[in-house]
Protein backbone atom coordinates (compact mmCIF):
# COMPACT_ATOMS: atom_id res chain seq x y z
CA UNK A 1 0.00 0.00 0.00
CA UNK A 2 1.42 3.22 -0.36
CA UNK A 3 1.04 6.63 1.08
CA UNK A 4 -2.43 7.42 -0.41
CA UNK A 5 -4.10 6.72 2.64
CA UNK A 6 -2.88 8.93 5.56
CA UNK A 7 -1.96 12.01 4.04
CA UNK A 8 -5.33 12.55 2.19
CA UNK A 9 -8.26 14.17 4.28
CA UNK A 10 -11.72 14.64 2.99
CA UNK A 11 -13.35 18.35 4.04
CA UNK A 12 -17.07 18.92 3.82
CA UNK A 13 -17.86 22.22 3.92
CA UNK A 14 -20.97 23.67 5.23
CA UNK A 15 -23.02 20.06 5.09
CA UNK A 16 -26.35 21.02 5.84
CA UNK A 17 -28.09 17.32 5.96
CA UNK A 18 -26.60 15.49 9.04
CA UNK A 19 -27.29 12.52 7.20
CA UNK A 20 -24.69 12.73 4.58
CA UNK A 21 -21.98 13.76 6.77
CA UNK A 22 -22.85 10.12 8.03
CA UNK A 23 -23.18 8.48 4.78
CA UNK A 24 -19.41 10.59 3.74
CA UNK A 25 -18.13 8.61 7.28
CA UNK A 26 -19.58 5.29 6.02
CA UNK A 27 -18.04 5.68 1.96
CA UNK A 28 -14.86 7.35 3.48
CA UNK A 29 -14.28 3.83 5.68
CA UNK A 30 -15.16 1.02 2.98
CA UNK A 31 -12.54 2.60 0.77
CA UNK A 32 -9.90 2.89 3.85
CA UNK A 33 -9.96 6.85 4.05
CA UNK A 34 -10.28 7.64 7.74
CA UNK A 35 -9.46 11.84 7.79
CA UNK A 36 -12.91 13.37 7.74
CA UNK A 37 -12.59 17.14 8.47
CA UNK A 38 -15.61 19.07 8.95
CA UNK A 39 -15.98 22.92 8.37
CA UNK A 40 -19.32 24.33 10.03
CA UNK A 41 -21.70 21.79 9.11
CA UNK A 42 -24.77 22.94 10.22
CA UNK A 43 -25.63 19.77 12.44
CA UNK A 44 -23.01 18.20 14.30
CA UNK A 45 -23.28 15.79 16.21
CA UNK A 46 -26.19 14.61 15.13
CA UNK A 47 -28.14 10.80 15.51
CA UNK A 48 -28.89 10.66 12.27
CA UNK A 49 -25.57 11.32 11.15
CA UNK A 50 -24.66 8.31 13.27
CA UNK A 51 -27.06 6.30 12.04
CA UNK A 52 -26.40 6.96 8.56
CA UNK A 53 -22.72 6.39 9.15
CA UNK A 54 -23.17 2.31 9.94
CA UNK A 55 -20.10 1.13 11.59
CA UNK A 56 -17.80 4.45 10.49
CA UNK A 57 -18.83 6.19 13.38
CA UNK A 58 -15.15 6.00 14.38
CA UNK A 59 -14.38 8.30 11.98
CA UNK A 60 -17.12 10.65 12.93
CA UNK A 61 -16.16 10.56 16.84
CA UNK A 62 -12.54 11.38 15.31
CA UNK A 63 -13.65 14.30 12.74
CA UNK A 64 -11.42 17.54 13.03
CA UNK A 65 -14.00 20.40 13.09
CA UNK A 66 -12.91 23.87 11.64
CA UNK A 67 -14.83 27.48 11.43
CA UNK A 68 -13.88 27.54 7.97
CA UNK A 69 -12.09 26.17 5.27
CA UNK A 70 -8.98 28.05 5.63
CA UNK A 71 -8.13 26.20 9.10
CA UNK A 72 -8.76 23.00 7.67
CA UNK A 73 -6.13 23.17 5.21
CA UNK A 74 -3.57 25.60 6.69
CA UNK A 75 -1.46 22.18 6.99
CA UNK A 76 -2.16 21.08 3.61
CA UNK A 77 0.74 21.01 0.37
CA UNK A 78 -2.26 20.11 -2.62
CA UNK A 79 -6.14 21.19 -1.79
CA UNK A 80 -8.02 19.77 -4.89
CA UNK A 81 -11.70 21.31 -4.58
CA UNK A 82 -15.05 19.55 -6.41
CA UNK A 83 -17.16 21.15 -8.91
CA UNK A 84 -20.34 19.58 -10.29
CA UNK A 85 -20.38 22.76 -13.03
CA UNK A 86 -18.12 24.41 -14.95
CA UNK A 87 -17.51 27.32 -13.89
CA UNK A 88 -16.67 30.77 -15.79
CA UNK A 89 -13.17 31.01 -14.37
CA UNK A 90 -11.19 28.02 -16.32
CA UNK A 91 -9.53 26.29 -13.37
CA UNK A 92 -7.53 22.88 -14.14
CA UNK A 93 -9.96 20.50 -14.42
CA UNK A 94 -9.00 16.68 -13.27
CA UNK A 95 -11.39 13.53 -13.58
CA UNK A 96 -11.46 11.29 -10.59
CA UNK A 97 -8.76 8.59 -11.57
CA UNK A 98 -6.56 11.34 -13.27
CA UNK A 99 -6.34 12.72 -9.19
CA UNK A 100 -5.73 9.42 -7.84
CA UNK A 101 -2.80 9.14 -10.47
CA UNK A 102 -1.28 12.61 -9.05
CA UNK A 103 -1.59 11.90 -5.80
CA UNK A 104 -0.09 8.60 -6.47
CA UNK A 105 2.67 10.17 -7.87
CA UNK A 106 3.28 12.48 -6.57
CA UNK A 107 4.90 12.90 -2.81
CA UNK A 108 2.87 16.10 -2.16
CA UNK A 109 2.28 15.71 1.51
CA UNK A 110 -0.54 16.64 2.98
CA UNK A 111 -3.77 16.67 0.90
CA UNK A 112 -7.40 17.79 1.38
CA UNK A 113 -10.32 17.29 -0.92
CA UNK A 114 -13.00 19.65 -0.53
CA UNK A 115 -16.45 19.18 -0.97
CA UNK A 116 -18.86 21.70 -1.14
CA UNK A 117 -22.59 22.39 0.24
CA UNK A 118 -25.38 19.61 -1.32
CA UNK A 119 -27.17 22.71 -3.11
CA UNK A 120 -24.27 25.40 -4.05
CA UNK A 121 -20.91 23.64 -3.56
CA UNK A 122 -18.45 26.08 -2.92
CA UNK A 123 -18.26 29.48 -2.87
CA UNK A 124 -15.39 31.30 -5.27
CA UNK A 125 -13.11 32.39 -2.48
CA UNK A 126 -13.17 29.18 -1.40
CA UNK A 127 -12.55 27.60 -4.63
CA UNK A 128 -9.18 30.00 -4.79
CA UNK A 129 -7.74 27.94 -2.31
CA UNK A 130 -7.67 25.12 -4.09
CA UNK A 131 -4.54 23.45 -6.86
CA UNK A 132 -6.84 21.91 -8.92
CA UNK A 133 -10.57 21.03 -9.87
CA UNK A 134 -12.01 17.73 -9.60
CA UNK A 135 -14.97 16.89 -11.53
CA UNK A 136 -16.96 13.94 -11.65
CA UNK A 137 -17.76 12.42 -15.15
CA UNK A 138 -21.69 12.32 -15.23
CA UNK A 139 -25.21 12.78 -17.19
CA UNK A 140 -24.57 16.80 -18.60
CA UNK A 141 -28.76 16.78 -18.57
CA UNK A 142 -28.41 15.51 -14.49
CA UNK A 143 -25.02 15.79 -12.81
CA UNK A 144 -26.90 15.75 -9.41
CA UNK A 145 -24.74 13.11 -7.35
CA UNK A 146 -25.67 12.71 -3.84
CA UNK A 147 -22.70 14.12 -1.78
CA UNK A 148 -21.48 10.77 -0.28
CA UNK A 149 -22.50 9.05 -3.55
CA UNK A 150 -19.45 12.02 -4.55
CA UNK A 151 -17.04 10.97 -2.19
CA UNK A 152 -17.46 7.49 -2.45
CA UNK A 153 -16.28 7.55 -6.37
CA UNK A 154 -13.62 9.74 -5.47
CA UNK A 155 -12.44 7.88 -2.71
CA UNK A 156 -13.04 4.58 -4.97
CA UNK A 157 -10.63 5.68 -7.12
CA UNK A 158 -8.21 6.22 -4.73
CA UNK A 159 -8.33 3.30 -2.94
CA UNK A 160 -8.04 1.28 -6.17
CA UNK A 161 -4.82 3.26 -6.94
CA UNK A 162 -3.49 2.50 -3.69
CA UNK A 163 -4.20 -0.85 -3.83
CA UNK A 164 -3.47 -1.46 -7.54
CA UNK A 165 -1.56 -4.42 -6.96
CA UNK A 166 -4.16 -6.10 -4.77
CA UNK A 167 -7.36 -3.96 -5.22
CA UNK A 168 -9.01 -6.02 -8.21
CA UNK A 169 -11.26 -9.10 -7.38
CA UNK A 170 -9.49 -11.92 -7.62
CA UNK A 171 -11.00 -15.45 -8.62
CA UNK A 172 -10.81 -17.95 -5.63
CA UNK A 173 -8.91 -21.01 -6.36
CA UNK A 174 -10.31 -23.24 -8.79
CA UNK A 175 -8.65 -25.97 -9.82
CA UNK A 176 -9.15 -26.20 -13.39
CA UNK A 177 -8.47 -29.32 -15.21
CA UNK A 178 -5.68 -29.92 -17.71
CA UNK A 179 -5.05 -30.21 -21.32
CA UNK A 180 -4.95 -33.98 -21.10
CA UNK A 181 -7.94 -34.43 -19.05
CA UNK A 182 -9.85 -31.78 -21.29
CA UNK A 183 -8.89 -34.38 -24.35
CA UNK A 184 -9.94 -37.17 -22.58
CA UNK A 185 -13.47 -35.39 -21.68
CA UNK A 186 -14.05 -34.40 -25.51
CA UNK A 187 -12.95 -38.30 -26.65
CA UNK A 188 -15.78 -39.31 -24.17
CA UNK A 189 -18.19 -36.77 -25.24
CA UNK A 190 -17.72 -37.62 -29.29
CA UNK A 191 -17.99 -41.39 -28.43
CA UNK A 192 -20.71 -41.16 -26.71
CA UNK A 193 -22.65 -39.04 -29.02
CA UNK A 194 -21.50 -41.48 -31.54
CA UNK A 195 -23.00 -44.26 -29.78
CA UNK A 196 -26.40 -43.05 -28.88
CA UNK A 197 -26.46 -41.65 -32.81
CA UNK A 198 -26.10 -38.24 -32.54
CA UNK A 199 -22.75 -37.33 -33.77
CA UNK A 200 -22.46 -39.12 -37.59
CA UNK A 201 -18.77 -38.85 -38.08
CA UNK A 202 -19.41 -39.01 -42.01
CA UNK A 203 -21.60 -36.07 -41.09
CA UNK A 204 -19.80 -34.15 -38.37
CA UNK A 205 -21.13 -30.45 -38.91
CA UNK A 206 -19.75 -28.49 -36.84
CA UNK A 207 -20.70 -30.29 -33.99
CA UNK A 208 -17.21 -31.15 -31.58
CA UNK A 209 -16.30 -27.83 -33.18
CA UNK A 210 -18.83 -26.20 -31.14
CA UNK A 211 -18.63 -28.09 -28.08
CA UNK A 212 -14.72 -27.59 -27.92
CA UNK A 213 -15.60 -23.88 -28.06
CA UNK A 214 -18.39 -24.14 -25.45
CA UNK A 215 -16.42 -26.24 -22.95
CA UNK A 216 -12.87 -24.41 -23.73
CA UNK A 217 -14.48 -20.89 -23.01
CA UNK A 218 -16.00 -21.92 -19.81
CA UNK A 219 -12.52 -23.50 -18.57
CA UNK A 220 -13.87 -26.93 -16.65
CA UNK A 221 -12.63 -27.28 -12.64
CA UNK A 222 -12.15 -31.08 -11.50
CA UNK A 223 -15.73 -31.63 -9.90
CA UNK A 224 -17.37 -30.12 -12.92
CA UNK A 225 -15.26 -32.77 -15.06
CA UNK A 226 -16.14 -35.87 -13.00
CA UNK A 227 -19.69 -34.79 -13.13
CA UNK A 228 -19.85 -34.58 -17.04
CA UNK A 229 -17.57 -37.91 -17.31
CA UNK A 230 -20.14 -39.82 -15.07
CA UNK A 231 -22.79 -38.73 -17.15
CA UNK A 232 -21.46 -39.85 -20.10
CA UNK A 233 -20.70 -43.19 -18.97
CA UNK A 234 -24.16 -43.81 -17.47
CA UNK A 235 -25.18 -43.10 -20.62
CA UNK A 236 -23.40 -45.17 -22.50
CA UNK A 237 -24.12 -47.90 -19.99
CA UNK A 238 -28.32 -47.86 -20.62
CA UNK A 239 -27.21 -47.50 -23.74
CA UNK A 240 -25.29 -51.28 -23.79
CA UNK B 1 -22.42 6.03 -27.77
CA UNK B 2 -21.98 2.62 -27.61
CA UNK B 3 -25.29 0.30 -26.00
CA UNK B 4 -24.10 -0.23 -22.95
CA UNK B 5 -26.78 2.30 -21.67
CA UNK B 6 -29.78 1.08 -23.18
CA UNK B 7 -29.16 -2.56 -22.82
CA UNK B 8 -28.63 -2.71 -19.00
CA UNK B 9 -30.85 -3.14 -16.17
CA UNK B 10 -30.42 -2.24 -12.53
CA UNK B 11 -32.42 -4.96 -10.41
CA UNK B 12 -32.69 -4.32 -6.66
CA UNK B 13 -34.05 -7.63 -4.63
CA UNK B 14 -36.01 -7.14 -1.62
CA UNK B 15 -34.65 -3.65 -0.72
CA UNK B 16 -35.97 -2.93 2.75
CA UNK B 17 -35.06 0.62 2.72
CA UNK B 18 -37.42 2.83 0.68
CA UNK B 19 -34.92 5.66 0.82
CA UNK B 20 -32.50 3.68 -0.90
CA UNK B 21 -34.02 2.92 -3.55
CA UNK B 22 -34.59 6.97 -4.21
CA UNK B 23 -30.65 6.98 -3.94
CA UNK B 24 -30.15 4.47 -5.95
CA UNK B 25 -32.33 5.91 -8.90
CA UNK B 26 -30.20 9.42 -8.38
CA UNK B 27 -26.88 7.18 -8.29
CA UNK B 28 -27.80 5.87 -11.61
CA UNK B 29 -29.54 8.72 -13.47
CA UNK B 30 -26.49 10.85 -12.85
CA UNK B 31 -24.22 8.26 -14.88
CA UNK B 32 -27.23 8.02 -17.67
CA UNK B 33 -28.26 4.96 -16.40
CA UNK B 34 -32.66 4.57 -16.40
CA UNK B 35 -33.85 0.54 -16.20
CA UNK B 36 -34.57 0.31 -12.78
CA UNK B 37 -36.42 -3.33 -11.65
CA UNK B 38 -37.76 -3.66 -8.50
CA UNK B 39 -38.45 -7.46 -6.96
CA UNK B 40 -40.08 -7.31 -3.79
CA UNK B 41 -39.16 -4.05 -2.30
CA UNK B 42 -40.20 -3.79 1.46
CA UNK B 43 -42.06 -0.12 0.62
CA UNK B 44 -42.70 1.10 -2.64
CA UNK B 45 -44.00 3.47 -4.13
CA UNK B 46 -42.56 5.38 -1.06
CA UNK B 47 -42.51 9.15 -0.28
CA UNK B 48 -38.98 8.54 1.42
CA UNK B 49 -37.94 6.54 -2.09
CA UNK B 50 -39.14 10.28 -4.05
CA UNK B 51 -37.72 12.52 -2.19
CA UNK B 52 -34.28 11.14 -2.12
CA UNK B 53 -34.43 10.35 -6.27
CA UNK B 54 -34.06 14.16 -5.51
CA UNK B 55 -34.90 14.99 -10.23
CA UNK B 56 -34.79 11.36 -10.78
CA UNK B 57 -38.16 10.40 -9.82
CA UNK B 58 -38.87 9.63 -13.64
CA UNK B 59 -37.09 6.57 -12.82
CA UNK B 60 -39.03 5.49 -9.93
CA UNK B 61 -42.28 6.28 -11.91
CA UNK B 62 -40.94 4.01 -14.62
CA UNK B 63 -39.57 1.24 -12.72
CA UNK B 64 -40.22 -2.51 -13.35
CA UNK B 65 -41.76 -4.20 -10.62
CA UNK B 66 -41.39 -7.93 -9.83
CA UNK B 67 -42.42 -10.60 -7.51
CA UNK B 68 -38.87 -12.58 -7.64
CA UNK B 69 -35.77 -12.10 -9.23
CA UNK B 70 -36.63 -14.92 -12.09
CA UNK B 71 -39.18 -12.69 -13.78
CA UNK B 72 -37.47 -9.68 -13.72
CA UNK B 73 -33.90 -10.96 -15.71
CA UNK B 74 -36.22 -13.97 -17.95
CA UNK B 75 -35.22 -11.53 -21.12
CA UNK B 76 -31.48 -11.31 -20.23
CA UNK B 77 -28.45 -12.94 -22.32
CA UNK B 78 -26.29 -11.76 -19.44
CA UNK B 79 -27.05 -11.45 -15.63
CA UNK B 80 -24.43 -10.25 -13.14
CA UNK B 81 -24.86 -10.65 -9.65
CA UNK B 82 -23.29 -8.77 -6.87
CA UNK B 83 -21.69 -10.11 -3.35
CA UNK B 84 -19.92 -7.91 -0.68
CA UNK B 85 -18.01 -11.27 0.83
CA UNK B 86 -16.62 -14.29 -0.40
CA UNK B 87 -18.64 -17.24 -1.18
CA UNK B 88 -17.93 -20.78 -0.37
CA UNK B 89 -18.33 -22.15 -4.46
CA UNK B 90 -15.91 -20.51 -6.36
CA UNK B 91 -17.71 -17.91 -8.52
CA UNK B 92 -15.78 -15.95 -11.55
CA UNK B 93 -15.20 -13.08 -9.79
CA UNK B 94 -14.74 -9.42 -11.79
CA UNK B 95 -14.67 -5.87 -10.37
CA UNK B 96 -16.46 -3.27 -11.07
CA UNK B 97 -14.25 -1.90 -14.23
CA UNK B 98 -13.22 -5.21 -15.68
CA UNK B 99 -17.44 -5.32 -15.91
CA UNK B 100 -17.54 -2.36 -17.66
CA UNK B 101 -15.10 -4.02 -19.97
CA UNK B 102 -16.87 -7.26 -20.65
CA UNK B 103 -20.27 -4.87 -21.87
CA UNK B 104 -18.38 -3.07 -23.86
CA UNK B 105 -16.63 -5.77 -25.65
CA UNK B 106 -19.41 -8.39 -25.85
CA UNK B 107 -22.40 -7.13 -27.20
CA UNK B 108 -24.46 -9.62 -25.01
CA UNK B 109 -27.80 -8.50 -25.70
CA UNK B 110 -30.10 -7.83 -22.29
CA UNK B 111 -27.24 -7.30 -19.18
CA UNK B 112 -29.11 -6.93 -15.86
CA UNK B 113 -27.15 -6.37 -13.01
CA UNK B 114 -28.42 -7.42 -9.62
CA UNK B 115 -28.16 -6.18 -6.22
CA UNK B 116 -29.31 -8.07 -3.22
CA UNK B 117 -30.93 -7.32 0.29
CA UNK B 118 -29.00 -4.41 2.87
CA UNK B 119 -28.25 -6.70 5.30
CA UNK B 120 -28.75 -10.36 4.02
CA UNK B 121 -27.67 -9.84 -0.07
CA UNK B 122 -28.90 -12.49 -2.54
CA UNK B 123 -29.63 -15.96 -1.40
CA UNK B 124 -27.62 -18.72 -2.78
CA UNK B 125 -30.53 -19.46 -5.39
CA UNK B 126 -30.04 -15.86 -6.66
CA UNK B 127 -26.85 -16.18 -7.24
CA UNK B 128 -26.98 -19.13 -9.51
CA UNK B 129 -29.29 -17.09 -11.73
CA UNK B 130 -25.94 -15.11 -12.44
CA UNK B 131 -23.45 -15.55 -15.22
CA UNK B 132 -20.72 -13.33 -13.21
CA UNK B 133 -20.30 -12.11 -9.79
CA UNK B 134 -19.25 -8.83 -9.19
CA UNK B 135 -17.42 -7.62 -6.27
CA UNK B 136 -16.27 -3.89 -5.62
CA UNK B 137 -13.13 -3.86 -3.71
CA UNK B 138 -12.97 -2.18 -0.41
CA UNK B 139 -11.25 -2.08 2.75
CA UNK B 140 -11.35 -5.44 3.75
CA UNK B 141 -12.31 -4.69 7.64
CA UNK B 142 -14.72 -2.89 6.28
CA UNK B 143 -16.77 -3.41 3.32
CA UNK B 144 -20.19 -2.30 4.11
CA UNK B 145 -20.91 -0.18 0.73
CA UNK B 146 -24.64 1.12 1.02
CA UNK B 147 -26.25 0.12 -1.67
CA UNK B 148 -27.00 3.23 -3.39
CA UNK B 149 -23.02 3.79 -3.34
CA UNK B 150 -22.61 0.28 -4.96
CA UNK B 151 -24.49 1.33 -7.35
CA UNK B 152 -23.14 4.75 -8.38
CA UNK B 153 -19.69 2.74 -8.38
CA UNK B 154 -20.44 0.36 -11.23
CA UNK B 155 -22.38 2.58 -12.89
CA UNK B 156 -19.81 5.31 -12.66
CA UNK B 157 -17.64 2.55 -14.69
CA UNK B 158 -20.15 1.58 -17.13
CA UNK B 159 -20.41 5.16 -18.12
CA UNK B 160 -16.74 6.17 -18.22
CA UNK B 161 -16.19 2.92 -20.31
CA UNK B 162 -19.22 4.16 -22.46
CA UNK B 163 -17.86 7.44 -23.34
CA UNK B 164 -14.16 6.16 -23.31
CA UNK B 165 -15.42 4.23 -26.37
CA UNK B 166 -17.60 6.40 -28.07
CA UNK B 167 -17.77 5.61 -32.11
CA UNK B 168 -15.91 2.61 -31.44
CA UNK B 169 -16.68 -0.39 -33.97
CA UNK B 170 -18.11 -3.98 -32.73
CA UNK B 171 -17.49 -6.95 -33.89
CA UNK B 172 -18.94 -9.74 -32.15
CA UNK B 173 -22.02 -10.96 -33.72
CA UNK B 174 -23.41 -13.90 -31.29
CA UNK B 175 -26.68 -14.16 -29.80
CA UNK B 176 -26.91 -15.24 -26.58
CA UNK B 177 -29.38 -17.23 -24.99
CA UNK B 178 -31.99 -15.80 -23.29
CA UNK B 179 -32.75 -16.86 -19.73
CA UNK B 180 -35.80 -18.57 -20.40
CA UNK B 181 -34.25 -20.86 -23.15
CA UNK B 182 -31.07 -21.30 -20.29
CA UNK B 183 -33.77 -22.57 -17.25
CA UNK B 184 -35.07 -25.11 -20.49
CA UNK B 185 -32.00 -26.49 -20.98
CA UNK B 186 -31.77 -27.33 -16.82
CA UNK B 187 -34.93 -29.03 -16.59
CA UNK B 188 -34.18 -30.80 -19.29
CA UNK B 189 -30.69 -31.91 -18.41
CA UNK B 190 -32.29 -32.56 -15.01
CA UNK B 191 -34.93 -34.57 -16.48
CA UNK B 192 -32.32 -36.34 -18.13
CA UNK B 193 -30.11 -36.86 -15.82
CA UNK B 194 -32.90 -38.30 -13.68
CA UNK B 195 -34.00 -40.81 -16.07
CA UNK B 196 -31.07 -42.70 -16.96
CA UNK B 197 -30.34 -42.55 -13.20
CA UNK B 198 -27.61 -40.67 -12.61
CA UNK B 199 -29.11 -38.26 -10.91
CA UNK B 200 -31.07 -38.65 -7.50
CA UNK B 201 -33.27 -35.94 -6.71
CA UNK B 202 -33.61 -37.63 -3.01
CA UNK B 203 -29.65 -37.38 -3.07
CA UNK B 204 -28.75 -34.50 -5.04
CA UNK B 205 -25.24 -33.50 -3.84
CA UNK B 206 -24.67 -30.51 -5.39
CA UNK B 207 -24.88 -31.76 -9.16
CA UNK B 208 -27.60 -29.42 -10.36
CA UNK B 209 -25.61 -26.81 -8.69
CA UNK B 210 -22.61 -27.36 -10.13
CA UNK B 211 -24.00 -27.60 -13.70
CA UNK B 212 -25.70 -24.33 -13.86
CA UNK B 213 -22.51 -22.90 -12.19
CA UNK B 214 -20.35 -24.46 -15.22
CA UNK B 215 -23.17 -23.13 -17.87
CA UNK B 216 -23.81 -19.56 -16.66
CA UNK B 217 -20.13 -18.96 -16.54
CA UNK B 218 -19.85 -20.34 -20.41
CA UNK B 219 -22.39 -18.02 -21.37
CA UNK B 220 -24.24 -20.27 -24.00
CA UNK B 221 -24.66 -19.41 -27.42
CA UNK B 222 -28.15 -20.11 -29.79
CA UNK B 223 -26.13 -22.99 -31.88
CA UNK B 224 -24.63 -24.62 -28.59
CA UNK B 225 -27.94 -25.05 -26.90
CA UNK B 226 -29.68 -26.21 -29.66
CA UNK B 227 -27.10 -28.94 -30.30
CA UNK B 228 -27.05 -29.55 -26.06
CA UNK B 229 -31.10 -30.16 -26.28
CA UNK B 230 -30.58 -32.13 -29.26
CA UNK B 231 -27.89 -34.79 -27.50
CA UNK B 232 -30.00 -34.49 -24.40
CA UNK B 233 -33.35 -35.05 -26.84
CA UNK B 234 -31.67 -38.24 -28.39
CA UNK B 235 -30.40 -39.62 -24.46
CA UNK B 236 -33.95 -39.61 -23.94
CA UNK B 237 -35.21 -41.23 -27.19
CA UNK B 238 -32.43 -43.83 -26.77
CA UNK B 239 -33.69 -44.68 -23.16
CA UNK B 240 -37.33 -45.65 -23.78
Amino acid sequence: MNSINSNVRIVLVGTTHPGNVGATARAMKTMSQNNLYLVNPKEFPSAVASARAAGADDILANASMHDDLKSAISDCQMVITTSARTRSIPWPMVSPRACAEILADFNVGNVAIVFGRENSGLSNEEMELGNLVLQIPTNADYSSLNLASAVQVVCYELFLKCHADDGDAKDEKVTYVSQEKIEMFYEHLEECMIEIGYHDVNYPRRLMHRMRRLFNRALLDESEWKILRGFLAKIQEKQK
